[in-house]
């Protein structure tokens, strides 16, 4: 698109015609008339999910019930969907596996983390990061005695913090609220040079912007599965574990699953070898075939080509938000740069709560984070360059009615 | 049935004639021919599930899709799906949740217990305990520091030990090899006496045996939600926690799921007031949802009804396998006594490996658990008393032809 042009709605429609991802909106479950951009929050339905459910309930549960671990491979379920994910964030399929939710996983690999630098106290991380990291540092901590300390500050700070304290540096990749993407190469590099670990939450980067692992040298990892993956709600979480240190350590969670011998049924754990002794129980594996489905989507396509879309939807939102509804008060909280921005955009807004309640009954569904955020996430996978039209479109309009400003719209307490 | 008449098929179908649970059976999806003895490894699909599962998936998740959460209450699962099972166990309401996995939920409650009983060190337990549970209290102390004991005694001697160092005493209600039922009410009374808590696995009993949680007293508890709960393969577990324990602990896995207020995003965990601050992480909504199904199904049903014919099909198992196999090595590891019977009986037998591949291949589906048990689970709601007889029928066969002697049957690593 030449920025000199005029844009028009003929025009960015043009650009959905040569999108080289143009085909996997019909892989998707999308309500008719519905713009989603909350695909960071949870990916909506792929087809062929539908298709999965329905073989695994009559023909693998329904008719092979317990012979189905073995005769359908749900028994490899964890590793076989765990290897699939490291596909998309540069590391080795031995190193990934799918298991529990993210929180679950946090503790695993901040165990892990604390106990493979043991003369280090301080788990370093910054208060905006996603808070369910920080509770589970927090109980984590507690647990251990109170020997450690979560210590949070500031993104901008976190280099100066990096000294012989820190065990283990760990942060979101993708902030959940701004969409500020951290450097991971260089804080890994500038947290190993002073001796600590990092341990990364993909939740937000996972299947919507390039990862490297191997090649940041990331220690460990998490992610989620519900969003940019389009695993379902509450679709199980993952887990990566550097080779160096899969071994080196016993994590607390020692359930039968990552046992060497779960069914032999001694009485004694002993720990597989590999990321498998990160499994802790039984998965569940209707929500894990789920997943798998949405991860065989994202495994179709070039992550280079989502990469290009995601900074250029996300381009042309902001281009044309602020042409569009100029003078009614947001402020952008979504770096410009390139380099540093995720696959969502975010404006504060005094106003925020209400606005994005009267943009989802326009059709247009975002989210909203205390205290004054409104969150777009941009999939490029199902989302079109006409939806970014269309949804700047009704929040204008929004805007100019001063629709938002209707009493039901008012402040509530709001779960998503 | 009087026990002086000669057991025929025709007089043990008549039972199924008069069976009052006999319209639970055509709620489940079960192959022609086959019968299932294996409802307490994994319990079968129910019909209803299937619609469930559509709903969930097109109507639900595809078209509410982030709304979802609110809408179609998949937030309120844990607690809703966690009352509904109290109900099954003698629980109040707000004393259940359902989350995560069994082995997720020992570390949770084990950890509760021990941090209630400071001064105290020991975990005490038997060493044919489910094996998870066991690991777990191996993991949970090695984190603690190691100043805990896990200490394995014979179930004979568990009375012997409860001493002023037992912190814990923790059992798995019906043990899964023997289906030996323990005296909840009496070891957990004898527990309190020294000062001990309980912490009851209730995997192989929800569903299958009256449970009086309340009114035995006990602290804490887990259980499975894929054996008679017939939830699907790897289904979320559940959790209890008695009313006067709930507020005066924050359990490790502090996630945001358990937070008092998970969206505000606040930096700082605080657990909610209730049982509910035993949840962790974002609930995996499609496997708690089939969860949900099979729960149903059971509150419909009387579990005096359940208790009464799961002795009457147990007994006669026992009755017509020491008839129609004696003389082929078989050894009873049931108890004959009611009272300290699961809803499972089990046998002993040096080929046991081959007699239950060559069972399986007659389409009688039960499982082997090493070294020597083969084991057949009777689940009231499905299973009939002609498939007790069809099932010895096809067992004094394999005896009788030698067929478990094959080399097709030979021992080699197993599953399930």
């Amino acid at each position: 698109m030449n920025m000199h042009e005029p844009v028009t709605r003929a025009s960015v429609a043009a650009r959905d015609t040569s999108d080289p991802l143009g085909r996997f909106r019909d892989l998707f479950h999308l309500p008719d008339g519905l713009i989603y951009l909350d695909g960071n929050s949870l990916g909506p339905l792929p087809r062929r999910t539908v298709e999965r459910m329905n073989r695994i309930l009559e023909h693998e549960w329904g008719r092979m019930l317990i012979k189905g671990w073995t005769a359908c491979e749900w028994i490899d379920a964890p590793a076989r969907v765990g290897s699939k994910i490291a596909r998309l964030i540069g590391a080795h399929a031995d190193e990934v596996i799918c298991a529990d939710s993210t929180s679950v996983n946090v503790f695993k690999t901040l165990s892990a983390a604390l106990a493979l630098n043991p003369d280090r106290t301080v788990i370093l991380s910054t208060p905006d990061n996603f808070p369910t990291d920080l509770y589970i540092a927090q109980g984590l901590i507690q647990q251990l005695g109170g020997r450690h300390e979560l210590r949070m500050v500031d993104a901008a700070d976190i280099e100066h913090h990096l000294d012989e304290s820190v065990a283990v540096l760990t942060l979101t990749h993708v902030n959940y609220k701004t969409g500020r993407m951290y450097d991971m190469a260089h804080l890994t590099r500038r947290a190993h040079a002073c001796g600590a670990l990092t341990m990364w939450d993909l939740a937000h980067s996972a299947g919507a912007v390039p990862v490297d692992l191997n090649g940041t040298g990331v220690d460990f990892a998490v992610g989620c599965g519900y969003k940019y993956l389009n695993g379902g709600p509450g679709a199980p979480a993952f887990l990566y574990v550097a080779r160096i240190w899969q071994d080196r350590f016993s994590q607390p969670l020692s359930g039968w699953m990552g046992h060497a011998a779960p069914f032999a049924f001694a009485p004694i754990y002993e720990p597989v070898p590999g990321v498998g002794r990160y499994l802790c129980g039984t998965p569940p594996i209707l929500s894990m075939s789920a997943l798998e489905c949405g991860v065989d989507i994202l495994l179709e396509a070039d992550i280079q080509h989502i990469r290009e879309k995601s900074l250029a939807l996300t381009d042309l939102f902001i281009q044309l938000v602020e042409t569009r509804c100029a003078g009614h008060g947001l402020d952008l909280a979504t770096p410009r740069e390139h380099a540093v921005r995720g696959s969502q955009v975010s404006f504060h807004h005094p106003a925020g709560y209400a606005i994005m309640q009267a943009l989802i009954a326009a059709d247009v569904i975002g989210d909203f984070r205390a205290p004054d955020i409104v969150r777009f996430g941009f999939a490029p996978l199902y989302t079109r360059y006409v939806d970014v039209w269309d949804a700047v479109e009704r929040l204008a309009q929004i805007f100019e009615t001063r629709a938002w400003e209707r009493p039901e719209y008012a402040q509530r307490n709001k779960v998503t």
